[in-house]
């Protein structure tokens, strides 16, 4: 944890920007694996953990906007459980060591929160991502539960976004950390794929543990496939294959509850073949042309935007492109060949904050989502500011689905060579992705670097 | 999967021994971790599992007590959808893989269910342990999701037990592979820890690695400390200090959803001292007792006493123990060194069929749960039968909070040598567990050997 003041400083902070009302937020419980006792390893609400630390479950924080009081609530461990669980802090104890205030028992929360709502005051929560915490909000704030996105408070949500967006020296440090691990992670990939034969699912294991035995779990369930095409899978469950590329997206949680998410795609085996060095060094000039260009005061949007063209110049030198590349940038053919967006902002979230609504934490009053294919899965497009951590994730993935659709519909025939393309649908995928702080003049990658270019790559795998 | 036909049985067995109404079997659906899109690795129920096969979310099962005709519902992956996710078998597919006739969106699950319960049938369903489901059932069925436990099928719960409870050959041979996984999983952790300084996390997540490497997940959240003494503690902060025992309790899940639960404990640094030596061999003989006389036709309740007995035999010698041994196991006093139960069957959940209710599954009518203390936290006392699948984990703590509790009450003073005792207080704990099939005369210790006797423990370690 950090120091006590920092937990303090940001309460009275999110008081001051929210103004009026009591503002509520929901620790987390714990989540059943497959029977009441035996549960998934605990993960506790990031916002809870900002202002309130505790990676514990069943407890909750109130901010009074009007006063600035705080409050801790959770039950204190009975006497007789002590035997079991062995000497435990008392909530009180817990609340002096984060400089709260009150403190008090679940019951001490359910008093406050009638009290407040006979008085008519405003009580400000966040939207539930968990069915727990959905059906104690309806019942603590007499809402029906299909309702309760409906109320939760708009104001609240900015003014955690106000705050956490932009992270501390103390934060960046977490973040590093996070990184340096996933650096673990991810040579040890490069080394284990050496192996032609290997399961997807060997490798991920490995990545995992290194992750746990770091402090704490995977920022997200582990991407590792040799079909890295395929965007929305999760499966491990194949070996590697002579001319498949492995694509590798994995980070981690330091136990302080911040995330670092990496991308690296290496050659099953250890050495690319042309085809493969052609594609992946169009994608990483892409990692490299937004790595080169990130920095306070631009739009992501418009680094993405460079992102794709630098890989559509790439993917045209190849063959796979032709014409007027910033024609193809605008009329949303890079969408063929990169459907998603170039990063997302991280933080104690992998998507920092992604529960809040993208429109007041990727984008703002000044930006919006575009509706373009492709472009509409840039989760980020707002003003880069000193502060913020991002990712920088160009890809290319030969979608077969995606190919026929677009060629069967004839769009985008003055920018993609349909003929080359066909004879890449057994590619697969690559992507590169790095975590980047936005500095006061530029950026800076953090973490020990990973192997990136080709040659690094070959000679961490030789 | 095993075969069709196994899946075709199971159902046609479980529509005969319940009789008559509609059997609904919910899946899971993806738990959600720090915001909606991320999401804990998925983890289906295990008695959906067993009748319809698949690790996926977001199915369900029914099967018509009265007809045995059997549906497997669950929502197609749209042709939009594909471009994301890949070729996905449909639902009617998936039906056809298991031998189910029919098949059909969530819609048609709702409506079967409507119709249903318009003709007055008994609609026969198991107790929710997800909130997500709780409030599926409570709006599938139009009962108050508080009120869901009243109605959950006993008749359902029982005849499920009675087939989960014996295991099939195939069974077997799966659990076995779990358990040989925790082979490697402990061996590795006794190799670890020969260093002194290693932090328990960086052992407990080698280990996780190991099981996530083998295809499954860890089958509970590994327990792995040098405070064996705290029996509800899953912290992983300290390092290995000498004079420490190191307990590792831990198993893993195949990717068929069978598992293991393994414990051994460990002299951190390598070498047992006499004293830790003294009380391992106490707890060995007792796991050793246990193994012997663990045979179809005879109590587990019975097993356990003797496994006590045994221990409390050992604890004598060592002098921390004294009287008439027979008469500190009928008085409960062994409560004080072993507060926990032998052992529970083990199966597609570690503590199988947990949920059900225990009355069912760990005892039946003719044996029930004890009130004494100690004895109380057994979770298995009926007949073992052959077929069988259970833990066999005897103990030995010295827990402060209950010394002390027990001294100042004067409890057992006739049995409990309470001034050496003082002594032991920083000793720890001691539990040894194995995963034991009950044959058809005897039994057999399941997997690869786990080295178990103090000169095995120490020349792996050296």
């Amino acid at each position: 944890m950090f120091n006590k003041n920092t937990y303090i400083e940001r309460r009275k902070q999110l008081a001051k920007d929210v103004k009026d009302g009591l503002i509520l937020i929901l620790g987390n419980t714990d989540s059943a694996f497959n029977y009441t006792a035996n549960i998934y390893t605990f993960r506790q609400d990031s916002s809870f953990r900002y202002f309130f630390e505790y990676n514990l479950a069943d407890l909750s924080g109130v901010i009074d906007a009007n006063t600035g009081e705080d409050y801790l609530f959770g039950d204190d461990v009975e006497i007789d459980d002590i035997i079991w669980t062995g000497e435990v802090a008392s909530i009180r104890e817990r609340a002096d060591v984060i400089g709260v205030k009150h403190s008090g028992s679940k019951q001490d929360l359910k008093n406050l929160l009638e009290a407040a709502i006979l008085q008519g005051r405003h009580i400000h929560f966040l939207p539930p991502y968990r069915a727990e915490n959905r059906n104690t909000l309806s019942s603590l704030l007499h809402i029906k539960k299909d309702h309760i996105e409906k109320f939760a408070s708009l104001e609240l949500r900015k003014a955690i976004v106000k705050q956490r967006s932009i992270k501390s020296l103390e934060e960046i440090v977490e973040i590093e950390k996070a990184v340096d691990t996933a650096y673990e992670m991810h040579t040890t990939m490069m080394r284990m794929a050496r192996n032609l034969g290997t399961y997807e699912y060997q490798i991920a294991g490995t990545m995992e543990g290194i992750a746990l035995s770091g402090g704490g779990p995977v920022s997200f369930p582990i991407i590792l496939t040799t079909h890295g095409e395929i965007l929305h899978g999760h499966d491990h469950s194949l070996q590697l294959r002579e001319g498949r590329m492995l694509v590798s997206d994995a980070g981690c949680e330091t136990p302080s509850g911040y995330c670092s998410d990496i991308t690296r795609t290496v050659p099953c085996g250890g050495k690319f073949n042309q085809r493969q060095k052609d594609v992946y060094e169009a994608v990483l000039n892409a990692n490299l042309a937004a790595q080169e260009a990130i920095r306070p005061g631009v739009e992501y949007k418009q680094i993405h935007l460079l992102a794709v063209k630098t890989l559509g110049e790439g993917l045209k030198s190849i063959g796979l492109m032709k014409g007027d590349i910033d024609a193809a940038v605008s009329e949303g053919a890079m969408g063929v060949f990169m459907p998603h967006g170039l990063g997302h902002m991280l933080g104690m979230d992998v998507h920092d904050m992604e529960n809040f609504d993208e429109s007041i934490v990727g984008y703002d009053e000044k930006t919006s989502r575009s509706t373009q294919f492709g472009l509409k899965s840039l989760r980020l497009g707002r003003t880069l500011e000193d502060g913020m951590v991002i990712t920088n994730e160009p890809g290319c993935y030969f979608i077969p689905a995606l190919i026929d659709k677009f060629k069967s519909e004839n769009k985008f025939k003055d920018f993609v060579n349909y003929d080359l393309l066909e004879t890449y649908k057994d590619f697969g995928g690559i992507r590169i992705e790095d975590d980047i702080l936005v500095t006061d003049k530029s950026n800076r990658v953090l973490g020990k670097p990973i192997p990136k270019t080709v040659k690094e790559i070959e000679e961490i795998m030789s």
